[in-house]
């Protein structure tokens, strides 16, 4: 077995490995992430290790603490992916006729945990959320700053945090119901039939009258 | 230690338990109960043991499963209690007038989240269900048949299991980002006022005009 360079690996030493370490090379972040998802969505927060997640990757486990820190850093790394579409979901709340804003945030949220590929790493934060308080914390700050803020910020009118987590809300529900606990006829509905349904609860919780 | 005849317990026996063994005696059932509660909101589905549901009871591991047999059994029927409260929130949506069904809905339930005896069952099924297929299951049937169908049946208009379904969304959603994430500032709203939010969204889907 070699590495990237075509030398073969480092033999481990003691302390702080060095970037030739065992599995380490180009690629080796991107690899050790991935593997830290699955390990996440697979175990949840409290069962997953710095040794499996490492196994997964095909490195060294201390080349994992080198990249990353301790598992707490390595969970908010590995899931802050899941975010990444953030900015997207603030757009689709400005981006168009305010009157659409629910049914175009309903959509992005909803085809989000439609597609297995985005729903793992939503899967491994909510598994680990509802199970452990140090990864609600790390989920907590996350979609407060990453997600809320962004959201509130395009809103006009009083309580506009509270209003996109209550529209928030009603789209995390939606999915629980019909993605992780799977009740029927949710589970199985059309997705645009439960676009359409949610969309409306969505647009008052973003822009409708406020008691 | 005598047990509640005032003899001293039986010494264990192999194979299927008498009432008379460790810890049995009146209250023996309910205690288990409490203890199996505690054991699974404390640490999920998957890591909750029959050993432990005992040991919080105070009485013998055989006997735990001579009353509720396998763990999955004692699962359903710790939880089963947390539905009691099932028909009382079916009673909301029909006991009053239509258009006060949303609030009433949404101040039973989010009122049982609210306080933290009525709230810890809720708390193990959630962790339970999101972590393990069989636990959610569970609460798939229970959820099914105990609140969704009441509540559906007393609906007029289209797609009664869907409509209650995506108001049971916005309501798990809400309790959710309250009690698990505790997102800010939601967490620390007032109930009064996260009701008066709620129950618009909440009465649209039981109520309002459909797609």
């Amino acid at each position: 077995m070699t590495d990237a360079s075509g030398r073969p690996p480092a033999a481990k030493k003691r302390g702080r490995p060095a970037r030739t370490d065992a599995g380490a090379g180009p690629g080796a972040r991107e690899r050790i992430l991935t593997a830290a998802r699955a390990e996440f969505a697979e175990h949840g927060y409290d069962k997953a290790s710095i040794r499996g997640i490492a196994k997964g990757a095909g490195v060294d486990p201390a080349l994992v603490h080198h990249y990353f820190g301790p598992k707490e850093q390595i969970f908010a790394t590995a899931v802050e992916v899941a975010f990444t579409p953030a900015l997207s979901a603030s757009e689709a709340v400005t981006g168009g006729s305010p009157e659409g804003a629910g049914e175009r945030l309903a959509r992005f949220v909803l085809g989000v945990w439609e597609d297995p590929v985005t729903r793992e790493p939503l899967l491994a934060i909510l598994r680990s959320a509802v199970a452990n308080e140090t990864a609600a914390k790390v989920f907590r700050d996350l979609i407060s700053t990453r997600l809320m803020a962004r959201i509130a910020a395009r809103l006009s009118g009083p309580d506009p945090r509270l209003r996109s987590e209550l529209a928030a809300a009603q789209l995390v529900g939606t999915a629980m119901m019909r993605h992780v606990i799977k009740i029927e006829p949710l589970a199985s509905a059309d997705l645009e039939q439960v676009i359409a349904m949610v969309a409306p609860a969505v647009q008052r919780h973003l822009t409708g009258p406020w008691p």
